[in-house]
């Protein structure tokens, strides 16, 4: 038995509960054979093969009300050992192919440990558990879930009854609340509501398209975050979305990662693969020219996508995909510019992350003994040496997470914290030694002599899909008013204010909105349909338009418009609208 | 024997010519083998297979001294008729084997002819010929290169030599001018020495990559093509660049032009390719939401890549490549408002070939009676009817193209012709009744009954790509003033003027040019290396900047500075440069 925590043990304990609830209600009518019942973070599960017999969320309350009934009856739970021999005679008596096949797969010298609760329900467990079930904590069953007998999508799919648990019934509603609230803010619903992006079953599984809004709002956050580096000098290059496998063999991904490569088979006779990095690509534009070490750094930026294999069952919305659009760079440069470039990055990841109001973290991201990667000891020793001591200077909080590094060098990577509470990794800054030798770089020292650079991979939002998904939950859909799609609807009683709709239109058409690195025109719709105001209005808010003004006739007489935020409303002088709006 | 012009019959003559000629040259010292000499658009060929023998272009002069005599001694064409028999015991004698393989090609019923050139060159040939050698008109060989025999890439490899011929001496010296100057404009050429754009054997060919300076002029000519259309409420979307076959299975493409699909192997088990077009996920972002006559005409906009598995031997430059940039929209409408988009598109196409000095040619690309079209009979008639009706509507001058057809509908082509008076074929319209019904979009008419839209599909630039290379050699690499991606380049005689060139960067820093369709600021770089003036000023000519400003002592002393444009130069004063520039 290994050390648990309380809650830990109580989670099991739930989930012996559970199946015992089960057994009470079901083993009359059905053939019941139990899989695994561990506890996890949130609670617990037990994946039941009900015999035929659908279960739904519909029957978790007479569950959950027989679960209470055994809690009330506080019934212990009992250790004891079996033999090999006499486990599998238990399992076999009981018709529980399942634990056959738990029991047969354990090591030879494996103690073989039963639970007993009360006299009603024994089980295969390692433990532990609470001495009683009446020492559960709080707890609440959630949902039914499919789920194939040990994860193999080729055994018999089993029926997963998860539920929370907590110690104490205050973090249980706390969590329930915290639960709820995220699914208010699911993206994949919001996606649909906002009209920001679209799937197609014709077009697969992963593929998101975007919708002219979804574009509107990718075009910002990509202006965004593109926006830091150009100011730093970098300049926009452009690839295609394949290349020849040899390009990954040279990059060292077709030895250490193949499962990243995607073939493109042609009848050509060309090998060639879809990109799923962009940086040996730009390696070759960097190795089209001769370089001298006056150019340097060179500072390439482009945002597009790459692709990966990713498993159907693994997808869901924006939060995972299988065409990435990266907002990429790579520097070329040499030793002594290394921090000069990765301190206007970090500056860049701050500021950037600071004005959606998320917190950063960061990791120091380094090798494992394991042999995924390129390059040699001394690159790594020397590139890890330096990250560490970039952290250091610009005094930032770090962790290292070992095993974390990419292929080719360690990596400072940033957890951003969400609303919510819940971390997300986002932005990357890379440092590369391998990649330039393996491609062959060089640049031309003042001296004369050949040199080769080194590459400093970065994105600052990450994916761009990853981070819509984690900006749509962080800010449940509410934009800040300079990033939304459609900033200001324009909402009308009738048509006898007509005319002085179409003045604030003038007015909006001549106001440029202050965004955090630009000056941009307003982007604003015309409501005025034959509609009741209600219904527009309900409409603006369902879409979470930042600022909708509505005009009636009362607003035409006083020279003013109804001005309506998130949370708030009042009247604004047509005079001093276009200041008011670049307030906002 | 065929009608033939006389200009077709003197090239023709001239291969057997250049065949003579050969033969007095090589025959006493490898065995030769003749291929075929056909008649060519510019002059003749002759694929020969010299038997080991390396010929190059420096071969030509005395092979073209050969040729020169045969025809000085004016000797006489004799035409005659062989028995297969004959015939193939003839080519066996002469050890011809591509000859007995012609021969053995031949239809049964056909009547196999030769030609003899004076008493020395006797050759299969169904003619015809002119009468003697000294009636070819004028000709100068042209290049030497590789062939496969039958033009496939698994036979022997022959060596072609090329010749250029016509009637008159003035219009073969006008041909070579006009090659030449194409020559020096050639894109692939000034590609690289104006640093656009670079290939790498590593990713691949046909694959270009865009540089800094590249990507900068691919973004305003995408700018400019869309910018049209953006003030005609088009809305930009955002599409992968995969898809599932079903995609293509549902649009027509799989069946009716499986070529076009490359495919992607995965392990997840769906079958995807990449994507040749993208109307069909456009108009799954159609289908993503029910839409109402109200919204219509929706329009998309997005420029993005198309893959094509063009053979390796037909690509060139950015002329053909297999990732392809469309500046491609797609709008649904409803019958009433194909009038009103096709005129905006034309206008488009028109203005925009208007402001770079392209004149454009129409061509209305009808069906032919093949099978490789979707819809019905009725919907081709009534979309071709349509596009002429259009035509004929907005007064423009066209001709008909039967076959030229896209899978789902006619189409209008524009065609523009180069300052070489080379026409390209570049912006396309096109009307499409099949799609929509293809893929069951809907909408709801104001009755409240659900109908079809159609679709107009547009690129103003056709390919990206190719566009850059129609318009590197239209301007030879001058760019217009607006269009460059550097505008000026600052270049210091040495640093005794280094506050006064600050004093211009900050006039050029606060100057927006006048774009046809926007302000933008001026881009522009600083020279102030320490090199002769001599060389810097080469340097900016080479990389044809359009304008030089150029500082020297005597500049600052008189409060001015020197512009050196592409042939003037002359003097500014400080104060009037923002003017200046804003008037190039």
């Amino acid at each position: 038995m290994s050390e648990e925590s309380l809650v830990m043990k109580q989670r099991h304990t739930l989930s012996h509960v559970l199946a015992a609830a089960v057994k009470r209600i079901y083993a009359g009518t059905t053939t019941l054979q139990f899989g695994v019942g561990p506890a996890i973070d949130n609670g617990f599960y037990y994946d039941i093969d009900f015999g035929g017999v659908k279960v739904s969320d519909e029957d978790l309350k007479k569950i959950e009300k027989e679960m209470r009934k055994i809690i009330a009856q506080n019934l212990p739970l009992a250790y004891s050992e079996k033999s090999r021999e006499d486990a599998l005679a238990w399992a076999e008596k009981n018709d529980q192919k399942y634990k056959t096949e738990l029991i047969n797969d354990l090591p030879e010298d494996e103690t073989i440990s039963f639970y007993t609760l009360g006299e009603e329900f024994e089980d295969l467990c390692k433990g532990p558990h609470v001495e009683s079930t009446g020492k559960v904590g709080a707890f609440k069953l959630d949902k039914v879930a499919g789920a194939y007998w040990r994860g193999d999508e080729k055994r018999e799919m089993l029926t997963r009854i998860y539920g929370l648990a907590f110690e104490k019934q205050e973090e249980l509603d706390e969590y329930v609340k915290k639960q709820e609230e995220a699914k208010a803010r699911d993206h994949r619903k919001l996606g649909k509501e906002l009209d920001l992006f679209c799937f197609s079953d014709l077009v697969g599984s992963g593929l998101p398209m975007f919708t002219p809004r979804g574009t509107i709002l990718r075009d910002i956050l990509n202006d965004f975050s593109q926006s830091y580096r150009i100011k730093a000098g970098y300049q926009k290059v452009c690839i295609p979305h394949i290349a020849l496998v040899d390009l990954y063999k040279t990059s060292g991904h077709y030895e250490k990662f193949p499962e990243m490569l995607q073939f493109v088979s042609q009848e050509s006779g060309d090998h060639l693969a879809l990109k799923p990095v962009n940086c040996p690509h730009h390696s070759q534009i960097f190795a089209s020219q001769p370089r001298s070490y006056k150019e340097l750094p060179i500072k390439y930026l482009e945002t597009t996508m790459v692709y990966r294999d990713e498993r159907k069952g693994e997808l869901g919305g924006l939060s995972r995909v299988r065409s990435i659009t990266q907002d990429d760079s790579h520097v070329f440069c040499t030793e002594d510019q290394v921090g000069q470039i990765f301190g206007e990055l970090i500056a860049a990841a701050q500021d950037l992350y600071g004005r959606i109001d998320m917190k950063l973290k960061l990791r120091l991201s380094f090798r494992d003994d394991g042999d995924g990667y390129t390059g040699t000891p001394e690159m790594w020793q020397k590139a890890e040496s330096a990250i560490q001591a970039m952290a250091d200077e610009h005094k930032i909080e770090y962790f290292i997470g070992i095993g974390e590094a990419a292929m080719y060098g360690p990596k400072m990577d940033f957890m951003a914290t969400d609303a919510l509470g819940r971390e997300w990794q986002v932005a990357t800054v890379q440092l590369d030694y391998a990649t330039p030798t393996r491609f062959g770089l060089e640049y031309v020292d003042a001296d004369g002599s050949k040199k080769t650079p080194i590459m400093i991979h970065c994105a600052l939002l990450g994916a761009i899909e990853r981070f819509m998904s984690v900006l749509i939950e962080h800010t449940a859909g509410w934009f800040p008013f300079w990033m939304a799609p459609e900033q200001v609807r324009i909402v009308t009683i009738n048509d006898s204010v007509a005319d002085y709709a179409a003045k604030i239109r003038e007015i909006l058409d001549k106001t440029e909105i202050n965004e955090p690195l630009e000056h941009r025109a307003i982007r604003y719709t015309v409501d005025d349909r034959n509609e009741s105001l209600g219904k527009k209005i309900r409409e603006a808010t369902k879409m979470k338009i930042p600022c909708v003004l509505i005009v009636g006739p009362k607003d035409v007489e006083a020279g003013e418009v109804s001005v309506r935020l998130r949370d708030s409303e009042e009247k604004v002088k047509l005079e001093k609208l276009a200041e008011y709006l670049q307030n906002l």
